[in-house]
């Protein structure tokens, strides 16, 4: 661990794994009864490895040259195409894939212990390598036979890339108004595509010799908006019969971006039959794209969150190891007295305040995310009566883990920025960098506001608030007198009430939307977001810390001492610090929501912005 | 005003210079005497004019090509050097900038007008000639007759730079430890500098055609720490008996830092006498550097601020301008009802929420750096009874108003980001640029960390909290029964309550550094910065608000309707609004800051960072 280099957390993603949600429990389950936990920890620890030797090294040079245009095509930085290919070789493309495609098929909470360290290491090339396994992914679960023999098994060995293709310049957020067209063709089972698609990350590569998109398209007289949309697979070469790339498919890549961050993940406009030769497989049936796509757009919102809380992570690893090593100042508790000599920077009040923000927010982060894997585990792979359960979890916890992966793993990467100084300005240092690609978590696959939105205006309406009385019920084990120390005890009554002001504020927004209407109903959605991921990720911070203090009296008696002494110790004694300081010094923020929604003010929806 | 390009905020500055603060009445002062209303009102509005029309364009190439290294000096983007001409022959570097050494001697209230739009138009640019600005200015006050003569008209002429030199490797927060050392030299006045100086804003340049470093150094024997250093004046080239430039006085310019943004803003390391042959001559007198490089470096705090809020400004109304152009999904005020058009995004709630949020920053910091300006103009031109008044309200303020423009302006740029989306996170929109440009306002000239700790440790302890209570007396005058509407009384009782937890949590502050002593002390420092920014930010928008009422009040009946028929009327209207949204969806975060106080544990403190 150092202040320059990317570095995976393995002891608390062990911790998360094996001491919090004891991922071993679901070697039980039928579908997993081929693996072990030597297997869990060897494919774990193999792919941290993975990402810190092949990975991360190409991060800054990726972020340097970044992918260009070049003759039509898309070239991507020196040693992607070769990191692709170590990456498929060595299977990780399949982590989580299905076993017929190919896939290892791990559970995800175990997974999770690796992904979030691809995306740390390198988000610009991961970006591409993700979409990929969930393209094959969606053609594995909607797609005929004869569809997932020809696609699905390429795609996860890595031989093609794979894309969403959603956006196009007039409906980004507002995906129901695409305009993209897809015509059956006289003869033959195929379509004939024709429009522009935006925002297509992994576009266009040199990765592969073909590139299979999943297109969005209205078939003719197809009702208006999300309803009548159908999901098409549209290969970049069309195939031979003997399944390898032949003709051009008549996608065009007319730019890839330039963007603040990621730059090194081609970011494409892509235009589809501009010849009207562009073929489109239909998948499964019309009209129903929009449920297709939106399996693989939840699981993408979770997948940017990993993307988060591995940025996040790696950037509070370097901070830490900055603060160390860097002396500046004398300690504020030596006064004036220049015959002092300066600390390293963790020593001073200030800083320590400003990475225990950035400690608590990635492990409350990562708390939730490995908690939503294992909802998602035991969704799919559980008992069948407790599924609908762990499924509602995870529906009402997706737009919250996205937003605060997102929007508080950016602002943890500002503060290690801050940590750094000077230093943390420039580009020498990975904090910059860091900063400029996490930025768009906040924006790709729905952005924080439509996040939000998915959770004030539906996931908490849904079936009468069920699904947040589940959650509240989830929540409910978390009890002061657990804790031994005082000061933990503390913790827990202030989440306690912090959990409850959030019961009554989805109250208050709920009377809001009744008596005034749906405007002033959702003018607080963004802030209800924020104090719901605080909430959620103190719980899980908390219970950690329990098992933490368990753990923690087994070795001493005297934990500050022991935590002096030797690593383990330290780690659990910081894990109950780390819950407290979340406790104290990041949930009060939802006094501020509590407030807000009380006020009744919507003087923003008065103001006369239009001009 | 378009969602691309720079533009001023004229309608604002007028209102906040001439409704608000009412700038004319400085005519009656008698340093002031020589000018008129009419002066005022044309050097801003010719000064805007010139940040429009000759830095902004420039702005986007400066941040493409940025500045570079070559053959051992530096080359700036191109047209930056015919920029600096422009803007020194047309007397822009001497706006504020003392008669005697060439300058107009404009009261700072009324510069801010341009200074501001100079930093909102190309910051990179205007880094370099505030500098300069500010190190003539320092040899004006300090220097003697052939100093002042020598350097300070060919610097406010802008025919040679400055910079201020502090910061070395080993001494960036920590001053006091710079090793630079000065010895006197057996013949002539002058000293032989040595030492490296890292992080120099303009350290090097092609503007001009030599530049004036002014260089922290240690005399022999002179005491540890702050007291023992002195300021020289270190020409890159020695001047000729004829005053021109001549041999080259052994600076050397190692390198220029590869930063996150201001990439055209030079930011050297520059090596002083590797050859024991940079002279250097003492300014007044040995030991006096600290003091003395603190009168510009408080200024130059101040001078960050503008940076801030100008880019901030910038970014909001590039951000309006976007929300209002670009239509995007249907109004949620009309269901799912795919029959209805869809609006553009200024109709959404959450995009409404965060413009509100944006202009609100905007506004709230521009009404504290204008009236800081007001306070410095009364301090250095006012009655001499009440100097002391208004430098105390200076003192006390200048780190509030660094530290609310920096995070508050970067936190509004980030927000702008967001509401563009896609496009946001592309370097086609000017606001990826404004928010890594404006990264560095937190960082440079002490970061938010030290103001906090000048705020909370220094000054708010400062004659046995004197300016505490000057500064409470200062905003005694809000009164909730001035308010026309129940909407704005309500804000104003909101913002009173707010005042008075401020003053509750200073003095729980103070009772904890008493009580648990320093390191707890100023733990909170850098919260409670920005819970007196809030509270400060929201008293000049609500003082703004009843004026706007007023206004409002001589036009019409009906404000609501007003505001949609004429501008003016839109523009006091939205004014009462936004104070609103600041009272009601900013200022409660305060709430977040008197909890953490309150808790009073310092788990952060606790935590084992060391290794």
């Amino acid at each position: 661990m150092n202040s320059t280099e990317y570095s995976a957390d393995r002891r608390d993603i062990r911790f998360v794994q094996k001491e919090f949600l004891r991922v071993q429990q679901l070697l039980e389950l039928d579908d997993f009864k081929d693996f072990n936990e030597e297997l869990f920890d060897m494919a774990v620890s193999e792919g941290i490895t993975f990402a810190e030797e092949v990975m991360a090294p190409l991060n800054k040079i990726g972020d340097e040259k970044g992918s260009h245009m070049y003759n039509g095509g898309v070239v991507t930085p020196e040693g992607f195409k070769e990191a692709w290919r170590k990456y498929a070789d060595a299977g990780w493309m399949g982590l989580i894939a299905h076993p017929e495609s190919g896939g290892q098929g791990f559970p995800l909470s175990v997974a999770l212990g690796v992904l979030e360290n691809f995306y740390g290491a390198n988000p610009a090339l991961y970006t591409t390598m993700m979409l990929t396994a969930g393209a094959a992914g969606l053609i594995q679960q909607f797609g005929d036979e004869s569809q997932k023999q020809v696609y699905c098994r390429k795609m996860i060995a890595g031989q093609w890339g794979g894309t969403m293709c959603l956006s196009e310049p007039n409906a980004g957020s507002a995906v129901g108004d695409i305009t993209t067209s897809a015509v059956k063709a006289q003869d033959g089972g195929h379509y004939l595509i024709r429009g522009t698609k935006q925002w297509i990350s992994g576009g266009d590569h040199d990765f592969t010799d073909n590139n299979i998109h999943l297109v969005l398209a209205r078939t003719k007289g197809a009702p208006k908006g999300p309803k009548g949309i159908s999901l098409f697979i549209v290969p970049k070469y069309r195939l031979h019969p003997d399944g390898q790339p032949a003709e051009s498919n008549d996608v065009a890549t007319v730019r890839v971006e330039h963007k603040l961050g990621i730059k090194a993940s081609p970011t494409a406009v892509l235009e589809f039959g501009a010849h009207d030769d562009c073929h489109g497989y239909l998948l499964e049936g019309e009209n129903r794209g929009m449920a297709q796509m939106f399996r693989l757009m939840n699981h993408a919102r979770l997948v940017v969150a990993y993307q988060g809380l591995g940025s996040a992570s790696g950037a509070y690893r370097n901070a830490l190891s900055y603060a160390r090593e860097r002396v500046q100042g004398i300690p504020v508790e030596k006064g004036k007295d220049r015959s002092q000599e300066p600390a390293a920077i963790v020593h001073h009040p200030d800083v320590r305040n400003m990475l225990l923000t950035m400690k608590a927010t990635v492990e409350g982060v990562r708390g939730l995310i490995y908690a939503v894997g294992f909802y998602t585990d035991m969704a799919h792979h559980g008992p069948a009566e407790t599924r609908g359960h762990y499924q509602d979890l995870v529906d009402i916890l997706t737009p919250v883990a996205k937003n605060a992966a997102a929007d508080q793993g950016f602002e943890a990467i500002r503060l290690g920025v801050q940590i750094l100084g000077g230093v943390g300005y420039t580009e020498e240092f990975p904090l910059a960098q860091a900063l400029r690609d996490t930025k768009i978590t906040s924006i790709y696959e729905g952005t924080s506001g439509i996040q939000a939105l998915d959770l004030v205006a539906r996931k908490l309406r849904l079936r009468g608030g069920e699904l947040f009385q589940t959650y509240l019920k989830e929540l409910a084990d978390l009890q002061p007198e657990r804790a031994r120390v005082e000061s933990l005890r503390l913790a827990i009554h202030a989440w306690r009430d912090a959990r409850s002001k959030l019961e009554t504020t989805v109250a208050a927004v709920g009377n809001i939307a009744q008596e005034l209407g749906p405007r002033e109903g959702v003018f607080h959605a963004s802030d209800l977001a924020v104090f719901f991921g605080d909430v959620t990720c103190a719980y899980y911070l908390l219970k950690m810390a329990l098992i933490a203090e368990e753990k923690l009296a087994e070795r001493t008696d005297d934990p500050a001492a022991a935590a002096r002494e030797d690593e383990e110790s330290r780690f659990y004694f910081n894990k109950i610090k780390t819950a407290e300081h979340y406790a104290f010094q990041i949930l009060p923020r939802g006094l501020a929501v509590v407030a807000k929604v009380q006020a009744r003010n919507f003087a923003a929806l008065e103001a006369v912005l239009e001009e």
